[in-house]
């Protein structure tokens, strides 16, 4: 009898961890519709081409795909909702300025992203259309930053990053496609001796910039550093500019601020600004989030796009349970009032659990209970 | 460019729809809740075995199916929450007394229900184990008016049928497995030519019988004829009891109650009462629930269970939009005490867009904005 296994890496959430879930789930969507965001819900599956417009590989492995009998064409089941959500910003909501939109729904993976992760995740996320200034990278961030206060992490460290700045480093580099993915490798994985042996051809200018890339990692100075060894790039320059606005910013909101300048995360979806947020004592990032400007084109409508995304299930680890007063045991009867009493309580925002014939003695596992006093249906501790 | 087309009968929600459909979510949440039943939240994937345990074959077919690249098994995507939540009751939970689940979550079918219909619904249910009394099926039926009543469902018709009547009538019919399959058929088009057909060669009580059930439909004075022309049988007799007794106090709570003998839904999962809600003016139940008492058993933990469940995307045509007020739109600056103020409001449940530079002229799209007045910031509307 094994019906009740599940699929490795696939789990129940049990009521101690859902009423955890469930509150920061709508504490998260909360937050988002006071800074202006709206709700939608896109669909669980949707066609291969579009679930994956603009998103490269990395998402189609991780999708699970399955053969839609009406059509007869490859339905993906999502596994990241930030394409929806940009399909629905391009061609939906359509919108001349500035749209907000956030979401939050189950996402699944082929894989596990770590021995401890799940293949299902709840994933919230919130995205700004059509601004490309900095004040949108903020807005999101800060987002991100209150969300994962009310779950419990108020000492999150913020790390930033800019794609822009490895693309200025590269540019110009005469190398065929294969070289470069593994020097976009070496990068990703800090591995200074494989870094020597790529540039070996390189301008001893293109070498410096790309050997020094990953010790461009630590607080903020990192960036006076950056300016100094890093060459004279538009790209470049721009990239530290923002990434000085953004960590001055956070700093003086109290935020703790590192910087990453090898960071490859998302190389060829993200278009400038990305970030991540670390709660003390856990080594994967909590939230995830960046630019990335291009990706409406697969739409039919590129434009400025900056979010962020976290899965609730794993930040729930962080959040206390949320405040509950006791359940209140009844008695199953129409006696005289009580029904009347039991559906006040409940409307009150009480747990009433009427117990029916037989189970009268389950009664002791209640700490209050609703009796009848001279008349009238009263809720009292048990002594 | 067909990126952002979708596969027929699945939809995004959009944001006036989707705020709608969240406030239902919590409040149906809330409501089970009150009554001590406890958030699950089951994978949207299991292996097919386990997904599809007792449940039979309608079930398979609107299942989609997957494989698994990790286990190399089939997987499917589950089309109803109900057998988890059973899954879920008799082995992580695997409580003595009454255990009371809900959940809330997507389930995807293989074909619509009607041309109408969604692929994808939102299923809220609510299940309670443990009991074999009437009580439970009064509470869950309860349950299910209180939250349509929420969803502005107010003047519901409760249909209540059960399959004890057909499983009685048809007891000890010598019939073979297709000539069964044809009365059911018959029975559930109430199909009262073909019944004559199929019926010639029963003994002339059996077939009095089953030729009476299509029209054993109505108010509750149908039970009344029911006793007088079905035959004396313990499960005929025990059903009709029990329809009398929920009919009587549904109708003293002043619910509308139809009774539909002939209601064949379910009838290899289900086991005793079963119930529809029906809204006005709308050809399809809401919602739909009964006793299964003998689907736990394929987990190897047989007990009495009933529940209900609807989907909360078609129940959010019932409800009301909720009640929310204007967006304030703010500027953006750092302006002395402005990021305080806009905080201030968040915290209190306002929404305050903050329109980046360049947007400022999206402001007359709002009614309310925040302003600096003798050095404080105050919300006022705009002339």
């Amino acid at each position: 009898m094994s019906n009740w296994r599940l699929p490795e890496y696939f789990s129940d959430v049990l009521p101690r961890e859902a009423a955890v879930i469930e509150h920061l789930r709508r504490a998260c969507l909360d937050t988002a519709r006071g800074y202006g965001y709206a709700l939608v819900m896109p669909p669980l599956l949707e066609f291969v081409d579009s679930l994956l417009s603009g998103t490269g590989q990395d998402l189609d492995l991780q999708t699970f795909k399955l053969i839609d009998q009406i059509s007869g064409r490859a339905l993906g089941l999502r596994a990241d909702m930030t394409p929806q959500a940009a399909r629905i910003d391009a061609h939906l909501l359509n919108q001349d300025g500035v749209t907000r939109v956030c979401y939050c729904g189950s996402a699944v993976r082929t894989h596990p992203e770590g021995v401890h992760a799940s293949r299902e995740i709840l994933q919230f996320g919130a995205e700004l259309y059509g601004h490309a200034g900095l004040e949108a990278d903020l807005e999101v961030q800060q987002l991100a930053l209150d969300c994962l206060r009310l779950a419990g992490v108020d000492r999150a460290a913020l790390d930033l990053a800019d794609n822009r700045i490895v693309r200025g480093v590269l540019s110009g580099l005469l190398l065929g496609s294969q070289d470069m993915e593994a020097i976009l490798d070496a990068l990703a994985s800090k591995d200074a001796g494989e870094l020597r042996l790529l540039t070996r051809d390189c301008t001893p200018t293109q070498r410096a910039a790309i050997l020094a890339l990953p010790e461009l990692y630590g607080d903020a100075d990192v960036l006076l550093e950056a300016r100094r060894v890093l060459p004279q790039h538009a790209l470049i320059s721009q990239a530290i500019d923002d990434l000085s606005a953004l960590a001055r910013h956070h700093q003086q909101q109290g935020a703790q601020v590192q910087i990453d300048l090898a960071d490859m995360r998302g190389y060829r979806y993200h278009s400038g600004v990305i970030f991540s947020v670390y709660a003390q004592g856990y080594a994967n990032a909590v939230a995830r989030g960046g630019r990335y400007d291009e990706v409406g084109a697969s739409f039919g409508r590129p434009r400025a796009a900056t979010g962020f995304s976290m899965d609730l299930r794993e930040v729930a680890g962080f959040a206390a349970a949320p405040q509950a007063s006791a359940a209140i045991a009844a008695e199953w009867s129409t006696a005289s009032g009580l029904p009347e009493a039991v559906a006040n309580l409940r409307r009150r925002g009480e747990t009433v659990v009427q117990l029916p014939p037989g189970q009268a003695h389950e009664a002791s596992a209640f700490s209050r209970q609703l009796v009848q006093r001279g008349g009238a249906w009263l809720v009292e501790d048990r002594g």
